[in-house]
């Protein structure tokens, strides 16, 4: 039987045990699903062990497990590190889901008429890690593995993969290979194939702003007591200028500034600005001054709030003066920004600009590195023509928003370039309600894998 | 029996009628207490009755009832209408309480170092309207009532009191009186008395900024999207110049601006502005630029955010770039402000702020009228003496910051003037957990409301 033979024989088979893992609630920001993030890890162990991995081991970390396994066929042949993550995003605000976040179903949408899987993780990444391990299945069962593997699935991605070096630093020997291979980010559509060469960093800061020691009666307190809310909010307008520059002091200062060929090359990505505003349902884009969008995303940092609260956010009217407003902040970077330093510029900003009236603390949750990776690499032109054999077309490179911050990790820990080959779409809605993947893009991502391995195994 | 004895040999009665009243969590903005509302309207009539009041009856409204009571002891003396609320604010943040808020408890504290009743209501206004009852059974009981007294006591006043205005209108005959006595407000210090003559007005909106039509991925699509978190930051922060003047166009224009003489006045209440600092735990105060904290609290319009939220709020971090953010914002008013020009000025400023790439709604809450009370009037003297007969001193007349949009109202409608004699004080803990009210304060209010009806009868 043939590879291709085999992946159709066994389409319903392969779809529904990634339902099976998408059932599994392994949210990594809240404990409270510690639980099911094991639950998650145990299922890929399983199901590697099944399709023919060898020392496949649960490996405990100061967090959650990272799933390890392998197959050497023959320690001539180069080997691919296969990385991924069966951890996902909280799924709240639940109330705008079509369909629970983790009861998976099938409905087709305008750019995927043949149906997309709705559930969390269903691109990110449960969806894309399961086609690296079915494309494992198929590999050994049609006897076509040509180089060898090692797989590596860690539950911490969406957190900041933090106790992902240490392993890494703990296992060098163990994780030898010659690239790493990933399917964590977007193509440019279903008829564009693209590869990710540049993803920016993050640093991510939660800040809370304490005014008075107890919430107080506005009508009593309000006008001389410093709200904290106001001051937070005034603090938060104060980090970008008028022509949406980010104030923090030294914030650009390893900023890479890309040559105007470089630019060039950039925009030469497919893109519609009408189709842009109208997909968002914006009546304007909105960034730094100087810069497009495509640039805005791919080669400048910004800074966001994801999150915001203090005061009485219940039904109806509530005159309190709060004590306490948060809010949860964070930068992407760029080349050759770093996370830890970034991070300092804020904290040490931050506390610089409150008001006498208030108090600040800055706690910083997880960072990464902004990378950009090769796209001459003997991995990268493997890449490339297995997206050309299944596609019919040749990948853009592009640069990526989105921060996966181990691919920095895995260059400074194990010496290893990493080949950014996903298959999802930036429309799939990845850390939003109703998130979904394409039936499409599972199986071409599947089939494209195979063509992966046979490519790079060759001489 | 005189009315001191009877009052000294009912104490402890008193104290566990309030006790069960306090137990009833009538939270008025929160519609899932609909039926604790109700309980407490009745708990209300069942005590009038008791006391020996007429015509007692639960008036229904289009929102909460108001429960109205009467006696007439003779057409041709004075009337005072007694004016309260047995609703009360909603409870959260719930693990701020050292007890919980609908399970009265006593405890000493700096101030009241011979017992403080620790519930939500406790002060604000269940105890203070409850002494109104007690002080009507004392005079009943020792046939001490020296005029007519009518009871309104509503239960819409913490969500603006929206459905008295009708029913006063409605009941114009049955309202008839010469004064209206309210309890609400807060005198300087247990040593110190006072009397509100002056409160401001209250405009409250609900603000939503909506950027993105879903939530995004803020690493694909932040730096070229307008974060609604981020745009209604710098809109609320530009709500205030770098004086911390309010920027709504026209806000102050109708603004009252007090003579020299009057700010002497107002500036002759004890006030210390370290202890006032060490109170609140904060660094300075803050405010408008050259008033003073009385000032500023008490003929000086305000803009405090009283809630802020949007984005992931949970625990950990989410990289979302939300679709929404929200606000509940509130201003305090002084004569001669008008709470409706004041919201519409606010609306069509807010609206005229935001950029291009968000779309903004303005929900009006609700709202109340500044007023100023005269300290020259029959029944402003009748409680000047009657306080000064039980604190030994005279109290002191105040402004104060807190909005009680009734007293314009009945002036408006009723053709009434109000005396505020209040005997809270600021810092037990109102609209904020662990809420109190002293066991001094409540018993000393029940002997000076018995001293008011007996020097307003007289001639």
């Amino acid at each position: 039987m043939t590879a291709a033979q085999y992946l159709e024989s066994n389409k319903q088979k392969f779809l529904d045990e990634l339902f099976e893992l998408l059932r599994i609630p392994s949210i990594s920001a809240d404990t409270a699903y510690k639980g099911d993030v094991e639950a998650a890890a145990f299922y890929i162990k399983d199901k590697l062990i099944a399709a023919g991995a060898d020392k496949v081991e649960i490996c405990p970390t100061a967090g959650n497990p990272i799933v390890y396994g392998e197959k050497i066929i023959d320690p001539n042949l180069p080997t691919v590190l296969v990385y991924g993550h069966y951890d996902v995003q909280p799924a709240v605000p639940l109330e705008l889901w079509d369909t629970p976040p983790f009861e998976p179903t099938i409905r087709a949408t305008e750019v995927h008429p043949n149906g997309a899987i709705f559930a969390r993780g269903a691109c990110d990444d449960k969806g894309q890690v399961y086609m690296h391990v079915k494309a494992f299945e198929i590999m050994m069962a049609t006897g076509t593995l040509a180089c060898n593997v090692k797989f590596m699935i860690e539950g911490e991605e969406e957190v900041g993969s933090t106790n992902l070096g240490p392993f890494c630093i703990a296992n060098k020997e163990r994780l030898k290979a010659d690239v790493v291979l990933i399917s964590d980010t977007s193509i440019i559509a279903n008829d564009t194939p693209s590869i990710d060469c540049g993803l920016r960093g993050l640093s991510y800061v939660e800040v809370e702003v304490t005014g008075p020691n107890r919430d107080l009666h506005s009508g009593v307190y309000g006008g001389a007591v410093a709200n904290p809310i106001n001051i937070l909010a005034k603090m938060i307008a104060s980090m970008h200028d008028d022509k949406n520059h980010i104030t923090i002091p030294g914030f650009y200062d390893k900023v890479l500034e890309l040559s105007a060929a470089e630019r060039a090359e950039i925009n030469k990505a497919p893109f519609n600005l009408e189709e842009y505003k109208k997909d968002l349902g914006i009546g304007d884009v909105w960034g730094e001054e100087g810069f497009n969008v495509l640039e805005r995303t791919g080669i400048r940092p910004t800074l966001d709030c994801n999150g915001i609260w203090g005061g009485y956010i219940g039904e109806g009217a509530k005159t309190v003066l709060p004590s306490k407003a948060f809010a949860k902040i964070s930068m992407r970077l760029v080349p050759n920004q770093d996370s830890h330093s970034i991070t300092e510029l804020f904290q040490k900003h931050f506390e610089s600009i409150a008001p006498a009236g208030v108090k600040v603390v800055v706690k910083p949750h997880h960072g990464g590195e902004p990378v950009v990776t090769p796209i001459d690499s003997k991995a990268y032109l493997a890449a490339e023509k297995a997206m050309e054999t299944t596609y019919g077309k040749k990948p853009i490179p592009t640069r990526g928003g989105g921060s996966i911050p181990i691919v920095a990790l895995f260059e400074r820990e194990l010496g290893l370039k990493s080949v950014l080959m996903g298959f999802g779409l930036d429309s799939d809605a990845l850390h939003s309600p109703n998130e979904h993947y394409g039936l499409f893009n599972y199986y071409k991502g599947i089939e494209t894998i195979t063509y992966f391995f046979q490519y790079f195994a060759a001489k």
